[in-house]
């Protein structure tokens, strides 16, 4: 196995938490592009010319640890949700520098990458996007954040620190390691996952136009009351999925704007987020289906207008078969029994880096499944474990 | 009948829509103790003042005009919505003026009233609920309106008007002139109604406490969606209010609230507001006791926490029977065959002064039905058409 230091892995796990540290528990704040991001980063960019790597800072934040000739990528993102937990993409960073560093040391050509923007300030896991040529970086530039801030004016702020592209050509595959974010294997006390397939995600928002009115003189009959129409749809969907679903599946509607939203007031506007995941493109495309038909269906018996969002469509992202085996194999030795073949339900750079070359994931424990929220957190013997397998993995995969 | 004068009425009532005049149509802007309500309502003092009346102005802002000796009271009142129309009120404050003038001239006792803050600023009917002793000045004082201004402070704007309190007991009943804002007459083309009862109003907030979680990763059979339990509620009262409401009965919810109100998280809260009318309080209740299992049976079978708000609980008011048959009569003998008996399914400052002596509503028609809407309107004949009906059973009620 690769000679990783666990204790040298957790100390500058802990010192990338130093970088906007707040909130309860082990939380973090560190947006794309915040100060405490641009200062984590710059940090890093250090650490990877510390451990005798080229250092890197592409056009999009990217910063990258480069190893001589063709290399296995290993890494992740080390920005945060607006409220987010000290693991969430830093984990796989650090385990990129860790797994870099020894590899080195023992000949072996590993990089180390940390992602700008995977949690979506300007979208949707935009740095690794970008750089698999999933969005041009011209596209990008007028995406803006919730404040009217444009990516273009963001990415300005770290141009100081760029040194040029990096070609993907250059790397043989990618591994990223990340917490779970889900409740699997915290529930069945195992400490690792390897996973499958990343899944596919659709996202639309769907507005219902009824009629605005005074809420005691107008009676039921009279009414086009788009809140109503809301709830007719969902109760619509609910029956039909029934049979397209699977246990994996899952949808949600997560953000509601009832207009304009008075006790008095029959409300004239209902505008509604759906988003449904699954790792099976048909399945996307029959909810896809059922959605739309259903959302018609109650416009036209309620008389309503009815506007349907552009859709965002991730189609799922299967792994790579050897890099899946290595990362099963190194399990198996080292955790007999105590890991699982597994799906991801959360979206990772992993899914866009994919364009490029092969890529495989693997999952540490999320105690009691919680992520995005400063609670969340993984015992210190797990996140150890997971170094340890990928550390394993990487070995077979470059000998 | 009283000698009412329409020209002049409808003068008048062009003349206080310019106090706030804006938006499209005759829309107006004349919220409680704003300026052009201040305005107006010094106008209106000075009005009442020209017709010969003692012109009074109470502390709430209430602004009277009152016949010697014991004398039946005419108006509404004169503040608006924040988008309002040019009637909503305005209508029964003029018919107030024009018939407590004319009655002045041929020895009837008139009074004239326009209360304060029926649109709610501070609450509900605000000036009419304090006058009643529905609710104490005191109490009434630390409301806030949407800003965080309290009554006390915006009253202290019409402190220079004030003249003293005036004593309910000097009235021997009250009628209301009011638009119908509801869709009826105008669908039957009918030009006035005689309001039977005044329906009762619940309104509380219900609060589902679910997990906040992740979109992806979280299964459904592992969530606790509040959302979802929002969506359950509303599915199992529709149903069980089936065989409990009447065609007048109406139930709504407004405003709803998803929290944190992301594509990608599971809501952990979900706050709504249900409000309900009806002419009868047995009926109120029981849809309240439906309503209260109904959010309980869901928040235990989905083992989410529940909260509800205090309640707003008007009963329905009865309109007098004398004053009623007067205004049936005047309407049959002006109108035959175009008017009719009907509810009032909003609420209007007559619901708090039956608390003190007899009370009665007329209606004019909304065209299509519209109100709290820049777009409202009624046409002028009949504006005319009620005050001469009024004016029959006025004369009536007081020979």
């Amino acid at each position: 196995m690769i000679p990783v230091d666990p204790e040298r892995f957790l100390a500058d796990l802990h010192h990338l938490r130093s970088f906007g540290a707040a909130g309860t528990g082990k939380g973090v704040v560190r947006q794309a592009f915040s100060e405490p991001d641009i200062a984590a980063r710059t940090w890093l960019r250090d650490q990877y010319g510390a451990a005798g790597l080229d250092p890197q800072v592409d056009a999009t934040g990217t910063v990258w640890g480069l190893a001589e000739g063709p290399s296995l990528l290993i890494g992740s993102h080390s920005d945060s949700q607006p409220e987010g937990g000290w693991l969430d993409g830093a984990l796989g960073v650090i385990c990129g520098l860790e797994i870099a560093r020894a590899a080195r040391g023992v000949g072996l050509p590993v990089s180390a990458v940390s992602f700008q923007d995977e949690e979506g300030r300007f979208g949707v896991t935009t740095g690794s996007r970008i750089w698999s040529g999933n969005v041009s970086l011209q596209e990008a530039d007028t995406l803006c954040d919730a404040s009217g801030v444009t990516f273009a004016e963001a990415r300005a702020l770290m141009s100081h620190l760029v040194t040029g592209e990096v070609d993907p050509s250059r790397f043989t595959g990618f591994i990223e390691c990340h917490i779970e974010q889900g409740p699997w294997l915290d529930a069945a006390d195992e400490a690792v996952g390897v996973v499958t397939d990343i899944v596919g995600i659709r996202d639309m928002r769907i507005t219902y136009f009824g009629e605005q009115n005074h809420a005691g003189t107008t009676p039921m009959h009279r009414r086009k009351d788009a809140f109503q129409a809301m709830l007719q749809f969902q109760q619509l969907i609910a029956e039909r999925f029934r049979n397209v679903v699977t246990p994996q599946t899952v949808w949600t509607t997560g953000a509601v704007d009832v207009h304009p939203g008075s006790h008095s007031i029959v409300p004239g506007r209902c505008s509604f987020a759906m988003q449904w995941r699954d790792g099976d493109r048909d399945r996307l495309d029959r909810m896809e289906q059922i959605l739309r038909e259903a959302a018609q269906e109650v416009a036209d018996q309620t008389g309503m207008r009815l506007e349907t969002s552009g859709m965002l469509g991730l189609q799922p992202v299967p792994m790579d078969a050897a890099l899946q085996s290595a990362l099963g194999d190194a399990a198996e030795a080292q955790l007999p029994g105590r890991w699982r073949r597994m799906q991801s339900g959360a979206l990772h750079d992993a899914a866009s880096v994919a364009n490029h070359m092969p890529v495989a994931m693997l999952f540490v424990p999320s105690i009691n499944g919680i992520s995005h929220d400063f609670a969340e957190d993984t015992a210190e013997a797990d996140l150890v474990a997971g170094l340890k397998v990928l550390a394993e993995a990487v070995e077979t995969v470059l000998t």
